[in-house]
């Protein structure tokens, strides 16, 4: 695939997939963990760049997906990186609460591979019927 | 989507999409940084696995991509982790020569978003002619 054309409208720069979705992953900036990954479509990256609040695309939803709208747990964007070819985003974001995940962990990606079995081995922070209970 | 099934053997209970590929993020574990995004299917994480070296899918070549096969730049792999619904892997790697990037850079995530334009905000390491020339 070519390289982003870095004197193009940052947009129109990036490569959107058939379904007109880019993967983002957010890094949290205090931990470096890695704490999750969705999909954007435009609308949901202009409305993160706007508001400094990262907004996905649910997939499952089919709708906007304020991360944080159910939880609290918003992630403050501190910024947004593009990858050499423009078709993955890197956001670089502070974590509110500590928690990314809707399992109460900080990070979704809690399972390690251990033999033949997926093993959890963060811990659950909060109870995520806590966490969803307002 | 519903979360990973832990009790599952381990390739069966990722969710792998409609082409038979999952998104993979490669971290490096000194540096902390992610320097890549990549698909796999099961054939790759099959050879990642017993080889303990990263080995993608390149849907643009449409053949297994033994990471560093051209370059040297292999990819150690010392963890690998899925998240909450086992439909993305996340591999802590050590980077052999420090460069992930085909453009001679640590990571591919070296454009920053500023203003208008994407902003390449990281130093090549290496000349690419120099990588590819062996």
């Amino acid at each position: 695939m070519s390289d982003l054309d870095a004197s193009r409208f940052w947009l129109d720069a990036l490569k959107w997939d058939e379904n007109g979705m880019i993967p983002a992953i957010a890094q949290d900036a205090t931990s470096g963990r890695v704490v999750m990954f969705a999909w954007m479509n435009r609308e949901s990256l202009l409305q993160t760049v706007a508001s400094g609040k990262a907004v996905y695309w649910s997939r499952s939803r089919q709708r906007l997906w304020r991360k944080g709208e159910e939880s609290g747990y918003c992630q403050n964007v501190i910024s947004i990186r593009a990858d050499c070819d423009g078709d993955v985003l890197l956001l670089s974001v502070d974590q509110v609460g500590g928690i990314a995940c809707h399992t109460g962990r900080q990070s979704c990606f809690f399972l390690e591979l251990n033999g033949e079995r997926w093993v959890p081995v963060d811990p659950v922070l909060q109870d995520p019927k806590e966490i969803y209970a307002q």
